[in-house]
């Protein structure tokens, strides 16, 4: 699956990073051209994240061939570049397991290598651990130097600023490489991005070259002279420090980190002379090397399958509608109805789809950087005077935001829509993009609503609902991917707050799905229905306010109450059975069962793999209710083998 | 229960902002000077945030008599220096009620005032709110300006960087009052607060004081210019901007932020001509103009009942030592032990008690200034370099790093150890400090164990068994103030993971406690003994690993089983349940009910007042048992009058 040895003859040699930093300099360009078709050629069969990749190809080869990795401790930000490092680092010949089932993480990994010594998947994490293992280091551990390589539109997130300021101050040695390539998922926003840009748009690169071939030479000044002349050559500016500077770190830059003649000089004096944190200004280009990737919108961020001659993409089959995309329609909508209705997303317009009412609305929709914090408590403010803000995060991003939906939003009971994709298990991208915890961590909110949408039909609804909803905050989750093909409503209608809905009625088990899982649960009523028992389906459509005669009804009416939903213990399951306990409703015996993620984080595979390794399959509901029923007294025999 | 009304003549004829408005610039100074004599009188009555609120005594006069208030929207950040806003906003009369039951919070609530358009009291949200103001009123909401007065400490974290740098893209009027007072609680640190110092120590400020009074007639240069100016003036720098006009702030000052001859000018000047945003740099002093609280290390941050002519604070009676310092000396104890042993706190080394530590291992200590984001994954990065890192952060402020607990603590099982104090109702602060969520936050977190301290004893072993505790992150919290008396053990030793303990056995019903509400629970048990009950008394120690076996021994052997926490649903309770549910244990019938906080924010009070409201007494807890008894078919008749 790698690419025919003959044209890779340097990257053959390699087994690991001490290898490379046997190779004379001269080799190092030709073998990251080697990289790069290595990388373009195995994401050609799996998918994944090129484009950034491609543009670290350089970084990644500079900084194994001049820091003593993994003595010392390189820490990519996000960790979605990393692909250059798996191939130097021993995982070349893996790489076309890359974000499948027990293949490779398409992130760093601390328990795939000892070259990932942090890993990640959330972005702007990598100053702070860079600067534990500065800690360390300097407390006597076996660990060397820490290199945090973190990219412009990471470093514009509040906890890297909560780390360059705290890393500053400290003043300990530590390395952080700052790739600069003028995007991050879509381009960046915000007051830093334009401060980065006017830092080397001042001044054409081709002067940084001739500096950085003279940084050995400069050896015996002091390396903070050099960087200020750096500085000074680029931006004209003398007397004053950059940003960076101010903050405490020595700043080096910006250089071209595609140019090894800048970069392994520039690397080994910071190395050879740094007593105190450093940053490193590098600028590349996302998708570099690669023409398709490059002229594309996104730079490749993310691509599927696609044929290497051409980069034509693999298309999805024609099916149902993504939620993503069924979201965006039906916000544009609201917002077409109401101007009050606005919206915010936090550097993924087009991952949360509302960049369809950015484009008609573009005043309306505001994407204030990868900025979680900033974003909710934003949206709060705007709740505040009168508008119907949307803010639209995924679920795993937004735990970032967690204290300010607690102190911003829910205390003080503002109208705050959430709008929470990619709700459940994900994919490829694995546990750490996994939505497993905002049902529990917004449904013991006083004045929540909390919702869940079971197919796209339902979220549309719901979307309706959340815009009309004035009386505090609502929030409402749905999964990543396509749609159950559910026919679309002209318009989403308003829901009753608060009530569920029957879909089957029966008498033996019911099952109460909460959310999208509920084509599961259609099935696993089916299979238990063919095994003779007569089965109740309903969708509790809200977490908060729970529907509790629903629940009442369920639990008096069956031998067997299943709550089944996609996330972890202290959600839905939780609330249902605190309200049952409420009202007395296990004391006269009640078989419950709560189908939920287990207590384990699910590896990367495909969301269908995830749920079966979850054992959230239709055939493990049945099979959780048929052993309930055993133990209620009736045996069951499914009739489906595993 | 106010000053005599002689002292206070001028504040006597303020009912509101608009009375001030009326009055001469000239008697200004003087009605600052009586608002600060009344928030001095008021607070020795009442206790309370004394030296933040003298800090802007001068601030809050000069906005209220410049901005058009409360159409202008003023927002403080944290809100705990609002004092002086609270009198000169109609609350004058109530300020004796000041943190007490029924009474004024202790900061700013929107339910309170329409002077507070932003509640708060977690620090550093108050530029995202504003500019969600700000964004209203452009899009034709009945909103005026927003002004965000935030101090030093608080614009060292993250979130008020996000906001910092969307505001400047944004570039929307809003003004950014910088309260520079060189305090948070602790002296704050970091570089962005050396920075702040570098920038006016470098010129006296009376030199300010002559470009302010000829502010207003340097009207017909455009202010941006005059700005420029006056950062030229004291920094001495040319030709570069400051590191917020590099975030795209206009940036005005140092001024002396007590000097109404300076304040006045400045911001009507800023009113007049601002088209963007602007940043208006204050030096304050904390505690200003009351001599006790100048002189004491923390500036009177937070005060008890106090006498005005002395300063000399009430003394709390002598009892049993806090759980904060007995935290702090058994992490002392660890720390000399064991050289591995390090701790982090987010700028409250004493409200933590890692202080204790710092003064023996300073160099092992690490204050990151109001970073929690930073604080959790720093921590992370130590705990990946085989040191041994306590975290301690209270309960309310950890939500601020919930994604970092889950993404690079809990998904890397790394071996962290959060020390989580003000877990509970915690009093005074209200609801915004509650710590209701961290049980449930953490407890739904694979690999992470999780435990709760009934007194102070159980404290000290649980700090031993995390210091020990290398498998993964471990996490214990306790209440806020006095434990209970415990005898204290010469060293704590090593809890069994996941082991709960029996305290007293019986037959009817059976009462599991988590953490420090065992006190209420001994006292209800002793209420339903001599109700004739037979009532075992369990400690569970460990929310996760849960005790199964022990959870399924009470369930099998009694009518009745209790959990009770301090904590709200989806936490404690609700890990029993899912367990009793797996086990099948509610099939046969389990009179359970669940003893938590309830479905609602419990308003300011003493931490046994907030009990009371949250129906969590030792009653309530036995007339919870008493009516499950009757469910269960035996009445029983307590004999405790409420």
């Amino acid at each position: 699956m790698t690419l025919d040895t003959s044209q890779t003859p340097l990257l053959d040699r390699i087994a690991g990073p001490s290898d490379l930093r046997q190779m004379p300099d001269e080799k190092l360009a030709k073998l990251a051209d080697e990289v790069r078709a290595e990388v373009i050629s195995a994401v050609s069969k799996t998918g994944g994240h090129l484009g950034s990749s491609l543009g670290v190809v350089e970084l990644a080869v500079a900084i194994h061939a001049v820091f003593n990795t993994p003595m010392d401790k390189l820490v990519w930000d996000v960790g979605h570049q990393c692909y250059p490092h798996k191939i130097l680092t021993g995982r070349r010949d893996r790489m076309q397991s890359l974000r499948q089932k027990d293949g490779l993480s398409g992130f760093t990994k601390r328990s795939e290598s000892d070259h990932d010594p942090f890993g990640a998947a959330h972005s702007s994490t990598s100053i702070s651990a860079a600067l534990g293992f500065s800690v360390a280091r300097d407390m006597g551990r076996p660990t060397g130097d820490a290199i945090a390589v973190i990219g412009d539109g990471s470093i514009s997130a509040g906890m890297a600023y909560e780390a360059l300021n705290n890393a500053g101050a400290e003043g300990r040695r530590l390395f952080v490489i700052l790739n600069d390539n003028e995007m991050s998922i879509a381009p960046p926003v915000g007051a830093m991005s334009s401060y980065l840009s006017r830092m080397y748009t001042a001044e054409p690169m081709a002067r940084m070259k001739v500096l950085a071939e003279g940084f050995e030479a400069a050896m015996p000044e002091p390396m903070r002279q050099s960087a200020k002349r750096a500085r000074q050559l680029v931006t004209g500016l003398t007397g004053s420090g950059t940003l960076f500077e101010e903050l405490g770190f020595d700043y080096i830059g910006p250089i071209d980190g595609h140019d090894m003649d800048q970069l392994l000089p520039v690397l080994r004096a910071a190395r050879s002379r740094a007593t105190g944190p450093v940053l490193i200004h590098c600028c590349t280009v996302k998708g570099k090397g690669y023409a398709p990737a490059e002229a594309s919108a996104d730079r490749g961020h993310g691509v599927s399958k696609f044929d290497p001659a051409t980069g034509a993409q693999a298309k999805s089959s024609p099916g149902a509608p993504s939620y993503t995309s069924v979201f965006g329609k039906a916000l544009l909508a609201e917002a077409a109805r109401d101007e009050r209705v606005v919206a915010v997303t936090a550097a993924m317009p087009s991952g949360t789809g509302v960049n369809l009412m950015a484009e008609r609305f573009p005043g309306r929709v505001f994407d204030v950087g990868i900025a979680e914090q900033h974003a909710v408590t934003f949206a709060a403010g705007m709740a505040a005077s009168g508008l119907r803000p949307f803010c639209a995060i995924y679920s795993t991003f937004l735990q970032r935001g967690y204290d300010q939906v607690v102190h911003d939003v829910a205390l003080q009971r503002l109208p705050v829509r959430f709008a929470i994709d990619r709700a459940g298990l994900v994919g490829a991208d694995g546990p750490t993009h996994a939505g497993a915890y905002d049902i529990a961590y917004l449904s013991n909110l006083p004045g929540f609503t909390v919702m869940a949408a079971s197919d796209e039909a339902e979220l549309t609804h719901m979307v309706a609902t959340a815009a009309a909803h004035d009386d505090g905050p609502i929030a409402f989750r749905y999964p990543r991917g396509a749609g159950t093909g559910a026919q679309l409503p002209e318009r989403g209608r308003l829901l009753e707050i608060g009530k569920g809905r029957i879909l089957d009625e029966g008498e033996d088990v019911a099952i109460l799905s909460y959310g999208a899982h509920l084509q599961e649960c259609r099935a696993a009523a089916e299979m238990l229905r063919e095994a003779g028992l007569s089965v109740t389906l309903a969708d509790a459509r809200f977490a908060k306010p729970l529907d509790s005669d629903l629940v009442l009804q369920l639990a008096k009416g069956h031998r067997v109450l299943l709550t089944v939903e996609q996330g972890v213990e202290g959600g839905f399951g939780s609330i249902v059975m605190h309200s049952l306990a409420r009202m007395g409703a296990f004391d006269r015996g009640l078989a419950i069962r709560n189908v939920c993620l287990p207590d384990r984080f699910i590896n990367h595979g495909t969301p269908s793999e995830m749920y079966q390794d979850a054992a959230m399959t239709a055939l493990d509901i049945a099979q959780t209710a048929q052993t309930a029923m055993g133990a209620s007294g009736k045996v069951v025999s499914l009739s489906v083998a595993r």
